[in-house]
């Protein structure tokens, strides 16, 4: 019976329910176990993501993803095998970079990580996150956590999502362009879908105030790369993702004014991994238990 | 008789409730008014305090400053007249900047803004704020603004001020050296005192984790330059306020490995004005009302 488990750390398996028996596979090399006694496969997170090993496992139940992309794996997925993604494992670490960014801009950190390389201590005032108005577009799960951040801030939050929820104060995408006039901090957490591409463009940042700054750590479709350009520096921008992706080199958005640029790590750091490892002990738990498991995208029905 | 007030912004005249009259001095020139008719003097804010101003006003009942600290102005302040400082207008500010040099330090963000200059896309995962262990040292109300922005953030909070207050979870500085190998950031944000200053030296470092953060929005004094510079890198710094200070060009703190620097301008953003233009709007409502001023750090009786 196919009744083991391949999981990416050794730290899954000690924590595991008794009864629960499997091997480890970090992605690196092939893994050293059976597949065909596989039930379970959680697969690994990165460069060594492996999705064509679920075909060589006949006796596969379920597929436990650490992104919240699936379309890819949907590819490889055998008939009757039940999908779930990583909805929401990267969400601390995507608000906390979001919120970072805002106050690099607003504080005027990068000007002085050049003042630093210069020597050079010239001091004055900035702006201030603290009694400003900021637009969510795209109020999810990353929204939600993002704005539990901005807050204790003391500024003003409003939700942009693409179906209005009255009752938790989120307006619909169609009150956007009335919105974009009052606030003078829109941060783009929407994903890449035909409806978002170009979301924020010419017409859309030709209605936000002077000075104000547009953060995008959703895709960089989101945002008009064009039409960014075109303001030459009225309205500000930090982006963790950018149209084209990766950035090349000589690109004029390097230099924009007002332009601040970090190469998509929003969603990478120390705060995704344990936030992994518990969520994998949690589905080896209800797997263990035969509870319904979390964050299931496609059943195995 | 001494009724009338001088203040920094022409909105304090026009809110100020009825019976209140005044000229504005904002701190260039010389003041457009009859010193010998001001009861409340409002000192500018920045360059132009004008402390000296308060010894030709002899029918002066109360000076209101803009900054926490007081010290220079009791060498000019007349006998009998009450003093109130300006504690609490900068806390938003430098709460806010504290957390934007702990989340640029573990972001990475003077990297990528050096990677930007260079054309250069190459991500990797970087530290967060989630999941680490913040102490802060010099717990009073700065530090309760901070607080209230890190705990969204997902990490804990160690406070410990000169006094233990154990019902309100502060512990006392004597416990510093217990608490230190626990903390992966501390921040500092303690005024300048003989028992403050060089808090962090080479045996504090030392008690730090490999990699641990330290940040200084209190005053250069309390942070030992050399002892940091003697880590070279094994503790990272984020700095807004240096010993000595200014930096001088060509001092190693500029290039030490791990350390990044701001100039002194925690306190100094759009959030102070709006504050400090409310917080004297409100004594002037109590000056006229007869009500007992706020902020009182010398009686006149």
């Amino acid at each position: 019976m196919a009744d083991r488990v391949l999981v990416p750390w050794a730290q899954n398996l000690e924590n595991a329910p008794a009864g629960i028996a499997g091997d480890v596979f970090a992605g690196d090399g092939e893994p050293a176990a059976d597949l065909s006694r596989v039930g379970f496969y959680v697969v690994p997170y990165g460069r060594g993501q492996r999705l064509e090993l679920m075909e060589h496992m006949p006796g596969l139940r379920a597929v436990q993803l650490l992104t919240a992309g699936y379309e890819r794996a949907l590819d490889h997925l055998p008939p009757g095998v039940e999908l779930c993604n990583g909805r929401g494992l990267h969400d601390a670490s995507t608000a906390e970079h979001a919120l970072a960014l805002v106050l690099a801009a607003q504080r005027e950190l990068p000007r002085w990580a050049g003042d630093q390389a210069a020597h050079r201590w010239e001091p004055h005032y900035t702006r201030s996150l603290a009694d400003s108005r900021v637009l969510i577009a795209g109020y999810g799960s990353i929204g939600e956590a993002l704005e539990a951040r901005l807050v204790p801030n003391e500024c003003d939050v409003v939700r942009v999502a693409r179906t209005a929820r009255p009752e938790q104060g989120v307006h619909g995408i169609g009150k956007l362009h009335d919105l974009l006039p009052g606030a003078s901090i829109v941060v783009l957490t929407a994903p890449h879908t035909p409806e978002t591409e170009g979301l924020i463009g010419a017409a859309e940042l030709a209605l936000l105030p002077d000075d104000a700054l547009v953060v995008n750590v959703g895709r960089g479709p989101l945002l008009d790369t064009a039409a960014l350009l075109a303001e030459k520096g009225r309205v500000r921008a930090a982006l963790d993702v950018t149209d084209p992706e990766p950035l090349p080199a000589g690109h004029p958005l390097w230099e924009a004014p007002g332009v601040y640029i970090t190469p998509h790590v929003a969603g990478g750091s120390d705060t995704f991994y344990p936030r992994a490892r518990r969520f994998v002990d949690e589905q080896l738990r209800r797997w263990a238990a035969g509870e319904p498991l979390a964050n299931v995208v496609r059943s195995g029905d």
